[in-house]
């Protein structure tokens, strides 16, 4: 299993990038591939105490793609870029899976260049976990596409569901519809025709659609794959996260506001940190894209080597699960009928 | 100064809506009209020790409209319900606000029904104020309006800046667009759209337009109007609270896990049922309807007196402020340029 890892992008590249490859390799036996500048990358892999050639080898890339270049051009403009070359290795089969902590926008545009869509499938998406329940809960799309059409949900449920049942381990993923309401007569143009889609399938047993869910179901273990359009989607994410973070400074507040309090926290503490730890977005792991021929994992733009490591996990299991085969293998069902459009 | 209230819709009514209405004449001299099954709120005045005749009235309304009515057919099918009737009088001017903490999607319906929209605006809303910063920020639409143009968007802003000057007591409230990312090029194709309506209205000094603003700046006290559409604003609202009792619940579990954290959670017991009430629902005081002729509060579906009696407060500070005659003096700015359609 080789890992492609992108290890010029990211906070913490290459230092952490690097030390997260030899981590990979040490503790789970993974080839890793390092793009990037190569002078520096040697540097750091003897600074790290690794070497080139024990399974992890170095391709060059002159440039960088950083936050501010535009996502949707940067790829093809930067083709010298660790993110642009490691792509391409992918697509040219020198590796099984790409790992980028790298500007988001980019590496998505650019694995739907260079990597390509599974025929029949109109967007890549990106689909975060989120840690609720037995499973985890998948928010698909959390942003990659703003405007979508009722199918595309439909799909985004499809490749969810059969993600969650070969990677999350679920045996039957619940798949509910963001909604601004349960019943069924409920949500925006998009969401009413949407609801059709999915209920058909749900009837046909393709996929087990459990209705409508609200924003504040999310949390109640009421679905393993929650499907919205991206920009929705990205809303709620972001709202999950300042609401957490809002809680979290009011509650350390709470906590030094007395001697008193200051002592009930401290006898807090250890557990407490547990408690922050929860839904903090480096913690989530890395998120995997769906929908491209072949496994691409954003890792987060702050990861460690820790994190970079658990990316290329995830990576190398999402390559041995087989749910980009599986994906082939119903594209038929995940297409509207009657569609005569030609392959994008 | 006279409220209408609704007193047979909630879940705590007619015993909490009456005493909230005994509350309200006490407490601010409020003349209070209950609307509902006379026997019925006949009877509740007296055990509540509240006397007919002394600032509060009945009007007799023999159906109630509840919680499994449709909602955009209820006040049209049930015209003897206590929601339609206090509507009624509230058109006719027997009174200057209304009050109702009934089915929410059937008080709006039948405030643009009735009571009718100012004239040039398009859609009704509804604008629940987040306990953020020195003012409060304003979520506007939450929910009225799944589905919206631009020119709603415009709408929302505007009146939601003259609610947050003359009722948040904000000088200068800051406009922001909920978006998917800060960048103007970001959004779906409605907020892309949207923002030029909003960058031309700053610039010509109508508005104060902060730009983009994502779901993780609400609580970062960046803005006291947060504009978007109803469908994502209804996530965001839901998500929040959902987000909230997640955090609570886990807090929870850690403060019963031992002894130790036990005697720790004892000490900070009190400070932290404060916090548990930052982000409750119930809390956050009615809601406004914004872009109706007359004045009209939703208060919470589980109001209990007290409650009712903050928006019966809510409702004549609102008649007092002349926010609906500043929207009317500015409906000219509030419209698409050249804009023929008719009146709705």
């Amino acid at each position: 299993m080789k890992i492609i890892l992108d290890a010029m992008s990211g906070d913490r590249a290459p230092a952490e990038t690097v030390r997260g490859a030899l981590l990979a390799r040490a503790e789970q036996g993974l080839e890793v591939v390092l793009v990037g500048q190569e002078p520096i990358l040697r540097r750091e892999l003897e600074a790290a105490g690794g070497a080139y050639g024990s399974g992890i080898s170095i391709v060059h890339a002159g440039e960088i793609i950083d936050m501010h270049d535009d996502p949707s051009t940067a790829v093809r403009r930067k083709k010298d870029s660790s993110m642009a070359v490691a792509l391409n290795l992918l697509r040219d089969g020198a590796g099984d899976a790409v790992v980028s902590a790298g500007n988001t926008g980019a590496l998505l545009t650019g694995a739907t260049l260079t990597v390509k869509r599974i025929p029949g499938i109109r967007r890549a998406c990106m689909a975060p976990v989120l840690p609720v329940g037995q499973y985890g809960a998948m928010l698909i799309d959390c942003g990659a596409n703003a405007d979508c059409t009722p199918e595309y949900l439909l799909q985004f449920a499809f490749m969810g569901s059969f993600y969650a049942r070969k990677l999350l381990g679920c045996p039957s993923p619940r798949v509910g519809l963001l909604s601004n309401g349960t019943e069924e007569t409920k949500g925006a143009q998009l969401q009413k025709e949407a609801f059709a889609l999915l209920r058909e399938a749900g009837e046909a047993g393709r996929i087990r659609f459990i209705g409508n869910i609200e924003g504040s179901d999310v949390f109640s273990d009421c679905a393993e794959v929650v499907v919205t359009d991206g920009f929705t989607g990205n809303v709620m994410l972001k709202t999950i996260e300042g609401t957490a973070k809002f809680l979290m400074r009011n509650l350390k507040e709470v906590m030094l506001r007395s001697p008193k309090n200051k002592l009930g926290a401290a006898l807090l503490k250890k557990d407490l940190s547990g408690l922050k730890k929860l839904l903090d977005p480096g913690e989530v792991g890395g998120t995997p894209f769906l929908g491209v021929k072949k496994p691409v994992i954003k890792a987060h733009g702050s990861s460690d080597a820790r994190a970079i490591a658990s990316a290329s996990r995830q990576a190398a299991a999402f390559v041995e699960a087989g749910v980009i085969g599986e994906i082939e293998k119903n594209i038929a069902h995940m297409r509207l009928r009657g569609d005569g459009a030609a392959e994008e």
